[in-house]
């Protein structure tokens, strides 16, 4: 579980606040690309989890803000896995600017697997599969 | 159809820009909730039209940006219904300063009505008894 | 600092996802409206700390998702402040729907008190004077 | 002025509503990253305009919806100026989603350009320039 996949996200004009920086809500929604771009890496989608009924639900996110972010600013989000549990995946997730390497956020975001009517499941064996799990974490 | 429902908005940190007024975007959000308002006094919910198998889908939407809207701003948001047709209803938006009734923008958007699968069908004929619809105008 | 101010918030079709739900970057929005309610309940106000050279930035977000908020929901967002330091408030915040009493969200927004040029700066006398502060919490 | 500017963006999660397609105010951003990217284009960029003093703020933005767009689409955003007035540029977008060319939207946005106090100032001779004005449409 040490694979780590960054992408580059380039702040919009409409994701800064009127302080001239990205405002923080924004920063979830980075951390939900980075996770979208992860798993792509693997070689799975997320969209193909939720079309065979796994879906992935944000149960809890935690942000630290490092430093502002501006606008047209590239942003590198690095993100990895560090646990796998039956039901529940955790996600971490490190943001730097990219032209001087400034620290400017770091995420952490528990994910639970459910079906379509909210219930939870199991992660599909193909998912912890990629997710190189052998043995599950204490739940 | 001359009804017209008006409704408060308080300007968010967040929808705030670099600019220091609310950016354009969040406009179409603030006539979406002036539309599910005056749905609402009208005593229908957009909300039971979609569990009814009825949505309304934006075609069309243009807007005129008057002047700025500022944090904390409490924004008069009112909207009034211009043309019924079979399968579409277009709303006019006008929204001003509460403070001083300054003109912020006017917005005017086309919905489509569909079903689940995303094929035109007719207005749900409560919605249009309650839009007033005797007769429709031309399609 | 036992003081509790709740408001009303109703989630916004654009703020819905495609599982249904309020997508989950909105609840730190959600926490932020109440931050500035809660500022104007003490008879302050947010927009005029900043005017005055006071900006309150976002260090640090928290947010434990525990149940799904809908679309035309009205959410009941009950927000106070937990601790004061030299340079720092944080705020906390719980968000039930209001027509079940459901349980939605428990937010812990940690923020830093800076000026126009991002340093950090000791909170406004008058700020911690309405916020009850009488003694510090240690930095 | 025939130069159009083309580039991808893939839909967000957080960008969906529950109809499951991208919410129709996201569009006005990724008309803005659209122009953003335009700008670049040419050599120029928007963040050094502002730090020059000139800022171009919406008056006008119109959106035709031609089809929905999905979660983890890509879409290719095209632009182009079709109007430069001594101080007011239009900007027109055609958004295609990339795997199959359907149509998704069309977008035309009037900006004024304004000084730091929000008055109408000529547009930058270098924009101008790399606009590729010669001589201005009739204001």
């Amino acid at each position: 579980m040490a694979k780590t996949h960054a992408v580059e996200i380039r702040v919009r004009y409409g994701e800064t606040d009127q302080m001239g920086v990205a405002y923080h809500s924004h920063f979830l929604t980075y951390f939900e690309v980075g996770r979208t771009e992860y798993l792509r890496s693997l070689g799975t989608s997320y969209r193909d989890l939720e079309a065979k009924g796994f879906y992935l639900v944000v149960v809890q996110a935690d942000c630290k803000y490092l430093g502002p972010a501006f606008y047209d600013d590239v942003l590198e989000v690095a993100t990895w896995v560090d646990r796998v549990r039956p039901t529940r995946v955790d996600f971490r997730t490190r943001v730097r600017r990219k032209a001087d390497g400034a620290p400017i956020a770091e995420g952490h975001v528990v994910l639970a697997c459910v079906n379509r009517d909210r219930r939870p499941q199991a992660l599909p064996p193909d998912l912890r599969r990629v997710l190189g799990v052998t043995r599950d974490s204490p739940a």
